[in-house]
């Protein structure tokens, strides 16, 4: 694992690691009520919105690894690799802005297509 | 855009400013041959499967913008957007591992839903 320090990269990865501990609470804390969210899906808006995101990956979220964590003032990309319920290596990066402490802005981006074949597997219907 | 400098992420750029130049051979030139790729499909092991892999994504490439770009002396990230043919924004990360000048690991992470969606559209078969 790769990692510098950083004021963003502070916030980012004081975020991954609330959020990979199940504590979305302390996450969202680290979460601007305006953060916009560019995800593969399409851009989330609001705090809410990205708390529903969060909320079924979190659920079965069962452990994490930290890949790479960069930072400058503002920006910081941190990339993991998670395992889940569904998909056993569902690796993501993540480039945030931070203003004033907080992440404003993401960038989000991890590949749907196992967790898409894993809900077929399953008969679930498109969520 | 952020980027910082360091060994290995001038590698990692030349290396990204090449391919999206669609100079096969120029980004090539920064790859190890004994190259390890985890993509999302999964391994890729040595040059010539690395460049099977980039080749159909280099030849539908139409524009990329660089989004964000870290590195130390061995490991850079570099995230980006791309606008292939079939998908128009397709966003990629790549955490690199440089070796004497050349990227000998790579993490790949891209969100394959839209290619298969746009291979289904278009009627061919899984390849």
């Amino acid at each position: 694992m790769t990692e510098t320090t950083s004021p963003a990269l502070d916030i980012a990865l004081a975020y991954y690691r609330a959020w990979t501990s199940h504590d979305l609470d302390q996450a969202m804390s680290y979460v601007a009520d305006e953060i916009v969210c560019d995800a593969p899906a399409g851009r989330l808006q609001g705090a809410p919105a990205y708390r529903g995101f969060m909320t079924p990956f979190v659920q079965m979220l069962t452990g994490s690894t930290l890949i790479a964590a960069f930072g400058d003032d503002t920006t910081a990309v941190v990339m993991y690799d998670t395992e889940t319920v569904p998909v056993k290596s569902a690796p993501g990066a993540e480039c945030v802005t931070v203003t004033d402490g907080k992440i404003t802005y993401s960038r989000f981006i991890f590949d749907r297509l196992p967790f898409e074949a894993a809900r077929q597997a399953a008969g679930r219907p498109a969520s």
